[in-house]
Parts: structure tokens; sequence; C-alpha cells
């Protein structure tokens, strides 16, 4: 048992009536004079499960808590050790970048496949798991709950899809399913960003206006189920405001149950749809129950702003993505999503990659995962090493989709500075001749998507 | 004598005190019962010209007003005779479009070399001549005035340039090259835009506030010289907001001032500098003295909103340039460029071209014309074919930046369609296979920068 690794306790209890909202189990975790407490939940034919990721090494503890008197009052305990390699704990927020628990330094490199988990497709999946691995990708955007019109296998709730479901019952067949695939990501060492409602049901199984005790039965259970992975992030909802049953409120008062319920403090966010700069509707990102920026917005330019505004990290999950379908936000070519994204990096934000090339051998991307065939990914694995390459004396400059022919660089006083040319596109880094200090014009070739690194040296 | 070419009356007259300010002189041209005054003057050396274009062909007689004797009551005629090839007479508007004299349309396609008469440099006058004769080009912006940092042989002024200048007096010699150059324009069937106030003087020679006085004597002077030659339009000021010693009711003067003393009404415009969106100050184009827009807006796609706004032609004479330099209005791609063509031709307006490519083998063409080394000179071209080519029963629709694998087109009922897909990069043409009627859905190429063209047919 490592430390933020996770550690099940499996009990059995009544099957009989309705335990997903009779029954309440959690587990009171000690480590020293510390205590957690982490909801349990029902999962199916009389199993409970109270699911913890212990932070400390050393001996744990635990005692049960339930108002059913089989499962109250189980006492045990583990011993937790170092993280093995490729753990460095969850990912959280440190002033306006990430780092994980360990004090690695984490950038997020998100890419988002809505629905990649819905068809329980497992040829599909693990194509899918392969694509990631390969690529420059470090979190993945995803749902729990179908659209509308999809017509999956399982869905999260109990009864008949889509007309009988019983939403005072969860379907664990879902949720194990569900949370194999998050534990396929953090085997891959990709956080999963997870969305927990969205404006997508078109009335089919009125999951958008479920009332406040499904839509909080729900998030308990979600909770309860997929908290302990180190890799989640809480996503409260993808287009929040495309959602006209829920006000600003209601989302106020999910994040909130999502900081009671989630014993770690995973990352928060809630993700809009159109309301950037409606100031009377916009959402407040300095809310304390939200951990960054959640951001759709073509532009990335008015970074500094967000920044400036709310000063917690800026994610553009949805810039516009890479592809070929009808609709403005899925139809820019890889080049224009390469441009939005080293405005967004320079300038202190991290833009997130969709691809949504329809018929390039199969389904986009952007819902149902697969395989990548845009442009794009390679660049942004280009950037990724850069960017991690950053350090303090290492200075980024884009210059844009323009093509000046010059550029006049102030260096920090008192340096010497190697210049390098990097073309974002080509992907190639090409050293400017010289140590250069205070002001220094560079010569530029005639094309656009170029960037200067200025790297301290001492002579 | 041709119909819509100059005929000279050249009278000896006075040479002493100041004959520009002194001696008023003009003729009175007749044919049939109609009568149009047209002002002289004074060309140095007690040579004194008054200019005319007749614009009907058979008997034209004159005579002179003056108040000096010597130069009042003289009488003459000409037989005008019908235009030559080539000679379709002035530019018009013709609703938001424009045509010439004989109704042959004309579809602006401007360029922008503001002084490149100015050096007098016969070598690099002739290369830009050769440039334009080789160019889509067929309208080109140029300014009266020489900018502050000028130091060129001739100014419009007399005296000592720059400190000693005598605004009350002319320059024939400067006024003889300048309209030697707007005849080489004509001969190449180039429309001159002319300039006649700019605000780039930044204190040198005063001429950003020379004062009502001279200003109008100087507008009279251009005019008396410049209006006789049928490719002459009048642009009353480039960025007209940025002279600050300059209210719009001064320019409404000045604007009213050319329709006074032009007597074949010339096109009129005048062309902002940034307060396109700036309600308050906005200039107005629907005052009767200006005839169509001349626009700096770095995007066209607003061209519908001006077009319903005020019916008169839009031309987008700036729009940013291709080129290189540091400043944003003169480094855009050539394929950005191209881009904003598409989105403002397909509107119903006329964008035009700059090039500011510096070190491009010597100065670059917008300030002092030479060649042009761009991308996009070879793409106006293409589009200036297509537009031309367009008649009632074709369609065009661009398709812009994005790269949707299809698009869904409407045609107009009724009738059968042959559809072309334009790549408006790469110049090509590719027929869509089938005739098509009603709704069709296109297949695309993974491309940005596609168009398709609609052509009606008969089955």
């Amino acid at each position: 048992m490592e430390r933020w690794g996770v550690h099940e306790i499996e009990l059995a209890g009544p099957a009989g009536g309705n335990p997903f909202a009779e029954v309440h189990l959690s587990a009171r975790f000690q480590f020293r004079n510390r205590i957690v407490e982490a909801e349990g939940f029902y999962d199916g034919e009389g199993v409970y499960r109270v699911r913890f990721m212990p932070d400390a090494v050393g001996p744990w503890s635990y005692t049960t808590v339930s108002n059913v008197t089989e499962l109250d009052g189980h006492k045990g305990g583990f011993e937790a050790v170092p993280p093995g390699p490729g753990n460095h704990g969850p990912v959280r927020t440190k002033g306006i970048d990430f780092a994980y628990a360990d004090g690695t330094p984490y950038l997020p490199f998100g890419t988002t496949a809505y629905h990649w988990t819905h068809d329980m497709d497992e040829e599909r999946e693990r194509q899918t798991l392969r694509t990631l691995a390969a690529s420059p990708f470090n979190k993945l955007r995803m749902c729990v709950l179908p659209t509308g019109p999809m017509r999956p296998p399982e869905v999260p709730f109990a009864g008949q899809d889509p007309d009988g479901l019983d939403k005072t019952r969860f379907n664990p067949v879902f949720f194990r399913h569900l949370e194999a695939r998050v534990k396929d990501l953090l085997d891959l060492g990709i956080e999963a960003d997870i969305i927990l409602f969205h404006p997508y049901d078109f009335g089919v199984r009125g999951i958008q206006d479920m009332g406040w005790e499904t839509d909080h039965a729900f998030l308990r259970y979600t909770i309860a189920r997929l908290a302990a992975y180190r890799n989640v992030w809480w996503s409260a909802a993808n287009e929040y405001d495309f959602n006209k049953s829920k006000t600003v409120r209601d989302w106020d008062d999910i994040l909130r149950a999502i900081v009671r319920l989630d014993p770690y403090e995973r990352l928060r966010s809630i993700h809009n749809g159109t309301r950037m700069f409606e100031v009377a509707t916009l959402w407040d990102n300095t809310k304390p129950w939200v951990t960054h920026h959640s951001v759709q917005h073509w532009d990335s330019t008015p970074t500094d702003t967000w920044l400036k505004e709310c000063p917690k990290p800026v994610v553009i999950d949805e810039i516009s993505y890479e592809g070929n379908i009808g609709k403005r936000w899925g139809n820019v070519t890889g080049q224009e999503l390469m441009e939005r994204y080293w405005e967004g990096m320079t300038r202190g934000g991290y833009v997130g990659h969709g691809e949504s090339l329809a018929g390039y051998q199969e389904r986009a991307w952007i819902g149902n995962g697969g395989g990548l065939y845009g442009e794009s990914p390679a660049r942004i694995a280009f950037l990724r090493q850069i960017m991690e390459a950053r350090r303090d004396g290492v200075l980024l400059r884009y210059l844009g989709r323009r093509q000046a022919a010059q550029v006049t660089v102030d260096l920090p006083p008192g340096g010497d500075y190697g210049i390098e040319l990097i073309d974002t596109w080509d992907m190639t880094i090409t050293p400017v001749d010289g140590v250069h200090r205070d002001q220094v014009r560079v010569g530029l070739p005639r094309r656009p998507y170029l960037a200067l690194r200025m790297t301290r040296v001492e002579r």
C-alpha cells in the first residue's frame, strides 16, 4: 500500500430496500493524531466499499461508521509505504501553476474525449489508451453522464434506459467500468478531469433537471467511488450556462457539496459555454470552491487579464478544436490551434487540445477517443518539451502570426543571454549567433509562428 | 482630341508679383447649350494653362475669364472625337459598385505607394510602372505632400525646403513631374487615388496646420492642375483623424471645396486612421461630398454593416499590408491578407493591397514603389479574374480559414447549377461532379482558404 495509492475496505451488508439511499457508510482513517473521513458506497449484491487515499507514509488505522449495525464499527489498519516510481501524488495548484504533492511541477497538457468510456468498446478503449500513451497529453476531460442521443450498454442509474430509469439507485456495473478506465489513466500518468454534469441531455433522461436530492445523491455516489484515485479532478459541469434548469446558485451548491464530500480537496472547476464577457452573468472563479479557471474561449490573449483578475491557474480547455466538422468550435486548422496555444501558454495559461476530424477513419477523438489524425499533437509535444525545460533565467517570447523581419529584445539587465529561434510549426530550434546583453535586434526569416528563447549563460 | 482626353489652353500672362495668388483664370467650355467652367493655373515663367476634359463627342468652344486683361476673353474650340481603345472615361459610382463613364464595370483592385514620385528617381519610377503594368492593380493611392523626414529634390511649395518655404507660391517643377506620373498611370489604365493631405509632417514643414487660406489655395492649385486627367480620384486625407490640427468641420470644408473646384465630380473620399467604431467621432460617409467609403480596418467582415448603414461602394484601402516591418499594420503574411481579401470581396467590398517587405532588395513598395516581392499579388490577380468573370447566375461563397469537411449549399430555387471548388491560395479551380439543384452537400479537402463558385447552367 503506497502513499497516494488506494486502500479499499470491503464489507458485507444489507441488499434489501434501497441501499443507495438508506444505508450510510463512512470510515475514519487515522494517521497519528489526524483523522480523515471517507464516504463508502454500495457496490451491489450486498457488497459495500470504502476507498481511501493515504497521504502520509506510515501506519494508518480506521473505524467504520454506519447507520446499519453490520457495517458499523469495523476496525483495521495498514502501513503506507513511500510511493513507487511515477507516483508523485495528486496535483495541486501552486499560485497560478500546478504541482504534484511531492513538489514535482505539473504542466497540464490536456485533451478531451468526452464519452470514450460509454460504449464499453474494449478495443477502442485500448486504442484510446495507446494513443494517449504515445501523445503529449497528461490530462483528459471525460463525462460521467451520457448524452441524450447515446444508447450506451450501461448508464450511471439503475432501471431501464432511457425511459425506465430509477435515479434513486445507481448502476455499479457502469461505475466499475468507469473507474477501471480512470485507473488506466492513472497508470499512464494522465489526470482524469471528470465532468459531473453536462447540458446535452435534450430531454431524453431528464438529467439536466433531476432536482436537488438526486443531483446531490449522484454527486455523493460518484465522489465516494472515484475520489480516492489521485488523478481525479472535478469539473462540476461542461458548458454550465447552457443548462437552463440550473442557476449560478445551484452550481455554487454543487461545488460546495464537492468540497464537503471529497476529503482530498481534489481540483475543482466549472467550464463555461459562452459567458466569458457578459460580466453580469459571468461565473466568478474567485469563489473559494473553484481551484482554477476552466475556460472556453476562442482567444487566449486575454489570459493576462484573467490571471490578474483572479490569480488562479488558467486552463483554456476549449479554444476550438482541430477538425473539419460544421461547427465553428470544431474546424480550426492545426496551425490555428497552435497559434492559440503559443499565445496562451507564453502568457502563463494552459491551453487544451481536442480533435474533431470526422471521417478520418472513424468517429472523432473529441467524442469517443480512438486515434489522433491531426497536425497539432506533434507540435504540442514540441511545445511541452520547451515549456517543461523552462527554468529561472529562461525567457520565451512568441512572435505570433505576423512576420516582422526583426524584433528588438530587451534582456534583463546585468545578464548574458544565448538566444534561440524557435519555429513552432516546423519544430526547429536554431541558435542565434553570439552572446547578448541588454537590448538586441534579432533578424527573422519571413515566416509567421516563430518564437524566441533567451537563456541566461555564464561567460 | 478624344472624348475624356485632356485639352490644354496655354496663354502668356504676367510673371511679376505673386501670380499664384493674384491672377484668377478660368475657361468656360461650351458643348451645345451646356457650359462647364474649369479653373486655370500659373505654370511659372509667365505661362498660364487651363486644362479641360470634354465629356461629349462633337464641337466644343471656349472663352477664358480672368482678372488680368491679357488672359481674359480668349476664345477657341476643338472637336472631341470618340475615345480610342482603352479609354472608357472616368470611373463613377454605380450603386455600391463602380463603372467607367462608358458603362464598362470597374472593380477597384488598388494598391498603395504613397511617395513613389517624390524622389524623382526616374529609374525607380520606371520600375514602379513596369511592376504595376504586370500586376493585377488598377488603382494606386499616392500622396501629393512629402512626409516630414523626407528631403525630396522638389516639393509642392516654392522657396527653400524645408525651412524657407513660401506656401503662398507653388512649385511648377514639382507639379509637372507629378502630373506626368499621373498621365503614366492613365496610359496603363490605372486610377490615381490622389491623397491631398496627410498627418506625417511631424512639424517639419507645418503642412498639417497651414491655415484655411493656404489649405484652400493648395487645393485650388492641385485640382486645377490634375482634375482634367480622367483617372484622378480625390482622397481628402490619409488617416485624417491623426491630424490633431483639423476638425471634422475642416474636413467637411475641404471636401466641399473639392466639389466646388472640380468640374468633373471625380470620386471623393477620406481615409480614417483609427476611428472605425468610435461612433461619436466616426466620419460619416453618408455626407453627400463623399462618394465612397475609404476604410482602414483590419477586419473586412463588417463590410455588410457598412454597406447597409451607408450604401456607397466600400473600398478597404488599408486592411494591413503584406510585410515584415515592426508595425502591426505592416507585417501580415500573404495568406492572411488574402483571407481578408476574400472575406471582404465576397461581402461586396473592395479590398486594397500594400506591401511593406523591408530589406527585400530595396525599400518597401508601400512607401516608394519599385518591385513587389510578396506572395499576395499573384493571388489577387487570380481573385480579380474570378470577380471580373462574375455575372448574373454566378454565386460565390468563401469558406474562410476553417476546414469543415463538407458544406451545405442552398441553391436558388428552380435552377440547375454547376459547382466549382476554388483554392484561393493554390489558385486552382476544380469542378465538382454533377449538376445540382436546391440543396447540395459538397465534400471539401482538409484545407482552409477554399471557396465555391456556383454557376447556373441550362440542361
